[in-house]
């Protein structure tokens, strides 16, 4: 086992506590069915990151069975859970923590409204105010790139360089989410999947009114500079 | 801290009471997700009401952490709460509390059937007899207004006064339900999203039948009047 | 008080019971909203049926706070919950009582796929064998009726009388079922509820397929004859 | 009592166990209502299978109750649960069993959305990369076919023999899914009707992006070969 010194090990731990219980809020939401899914957290001060193991029931979570990864997504051997496969999704979170400096959390789900219209290939248009506090805007669409190398890190990292918005559709897959850290990350991808489900319900009965630009600028600025009990700024 | 009559102590007591559990309804009817929606009540004999703090979970939502303020929103100083920021919606709910003297309770939601609504700018139309009896004909639409000062609250004062419906739906934006008291708001915000689904679902498939101005009315005077234990009339 | 025999007292304890838990069944399968929604049970030897009362939480149902009423509908002085008043759906079950008297068990719910078909005045038609099944065929559309006289329960009973469904969607209003006992009706409307939102849902991206009536009437006759632990034949 | 070795006892226990046990995703998942739906399990190493009783509510399964039969669906006497009906649909699992010996469950439902692509006898496209993983392309419509005798199953066998669609939508009536043992035909049952109502919802709004058949034929020979801590391969 690497010896990691007493604060990054105390920093694993609170990433492996975070990371466990964040995966509560997916099931929560209903963002997952069955072991669909999974949440990483870079942790602080380290080129490490935990993620969820591959194929494990949400009922059986826990820290200790998190998996702890170097930035490349390899298993650092002999830690907690290292015995075990780690998130076949795990290459794509890497990639992400490897170009996204800013990045402290990453979540990947197949939340239904938001895969609906990842399928189309179709970005969730910015028509209530929720997703221009959240999103600043559109939730674009991701290249089609199948699993197995780095092809869907990739076009995540390439659509949200630059971009307001934390999630992306990766077209007929389903949706990547970043933030400051897990939590907020896991926030993204709940927010992601509300707005996703109440853009499309509107549209089903015709064509939602637009916002002007400047009002969805206004909004964005706002909720990232003044909401909550610690405002934070935007994560870009 | 200003200081009370044991009266308005016992009074700020129950409201925080009710205030923290009622979020609890909100949760349960799936209205909110994350930190979103509040609600708030007005203190019974005092220019006074409690509001949820911003952006915190509903799972730590407690009496004490409820905030007491003053009709124009501003924050009670050295009262239990006062330490945190009042959600971010308190600029609203405090211009509907000084301007309608007979609203007891404020939720605001951004539900998903009401926001889809919303989005499109559309009232719902009255075409179950539920709508009829707990709003007494459409929910309304009001203006595009963007937080950060009065226009919100403005909006749903110049909407509801003089209207029976105790929802309005805010345009682009989410749903504001007023009430005798909180209990009475939340049911409204309960009703709302319930029949904006259940209207919004029969359209799909073709033009709901319209119901009778008549006995639209009758409906509403019945319900406003007989329904429950302790008929209390309507709040207008 | 009347002065019940022993046989007839336990026969009402029985069937408080009985209706004060299947409250819980319209809960668990999200048939009802707030204090929407109500269960009747006829006491098996007596002209009397017990109901939930009116706008009561359906967390404060009990067995003790079920009304008991004759089959006009009257409350049954000096009986556990004679100080509260009934459903304000009574008159609508008390008719079905008396005019039906093999009907056991009454149920009214608003629940949404129910009463979107209801809203535009349409049966569902059956096109899947579990509305065969349950149902026999498609579930009608009764009268267009406001509350406040007979004229709910008698457009219930002059749909339901010579007709396989134990289901009626109530123009612009809801659904009643009827059952054999007060399970049988909640059944009744769990399934009534689950079709009309598996046709619903069909129906939206083109026709379903219609089932030929010989199979209709074999599924039909099966299901009410040999499915479960103990077959009782169809209710007519 | 037929007299079973202990090895072959222990199988038995330890499949009792399991299938009532799955039960409780059905649930989980919603893709159940009331008493219907089913799941089997094949007792490995003997010639018999372990299914539900029928109409038994699904609070009250428990591996005792759960009922024995040989491959001709014949209950198994003097076993725990021999004195109840077995599930209606056994005859179809026993058909299952019978022709198909690779598998090791089977799962019955009549979940929303996979029944509302049934009835319009219309087979659910593979659009979404979940689908290529779990089905390895479109999940395929059985013929119609009523309960009573062998055609449900033999329908079920026609349609999945040689498919590598686990799934299959019978047609006006429900879903079948079989697995290499109960859990994973619940984890068929589940997935199908996820993919199902993403693909439906995606629709509603315009027409999904096909997915090359070289990419559906990557996912699925990947998906099959590494997910998870054991990968097994297909099952067929």
């Amino acid at each position: 086992m690497t010896a990691f010194s007493p604060e990054i090990q105390v920093a694993i731990a609170r990433t492996r506590d975070d990371v466990a219980r964040l995966h509560e809020e997916l099931v929560r939401y209903e963002l997952v069915v069955w072991t669909g899914g999974n949440v990483s957290g870079r942790v602080p001060g380290a080129d490490l990151f935990v993620i969820k193991p591959s194929g494990v029931s949400y009922d059986d979570l826990s820290p200790e069975n998190q998996i702890l990864c170097d930035l490349d997504g390899n298993v650092i051997p002999s830690t907690p859970g290292s015995d075990r496969s780690p998130s076949s999704d795990t290459a794509a979170h890497a990639y992400i923590y490897r170009n996204m400096p800013e990045v402290g959390g990453v979540v990947h789900t197949h939340s239904t409204y938001a895969t609906a219209w990842a399928a189309r290939g179709e970005a969730v248009p910015c028509v209530i105010t929720a997703m221009a506090d959240e999103f600043g805007g559109e939730i674009p669409v991701g290249p089609f790139a199948i699993i197995g190398d780095d092809s869907i890190g990739r076009g995540v990292v390439e659509t949200l360089a630059g971009h307001r918005s934390r999630a992306v559709l990766m077209q007929n897959h389903g949706v990547f989410t970043i933030g400051k850290n897990a939590k907020d990350a896991v926030k993204a991808a709940v927010m992601a999947e509300d707005v996703a489900k109440t853009v499309h319900i509107s549209r089903q009965l015709g064509a939602p009114l637009p916002i002007a630009q400047s009002a969805i600028d206004s909004l964005f600025d706002r909720y990232q500079n003044v909401y909550g009990q610690e405002p934070t700024g935007a994560l870009k």
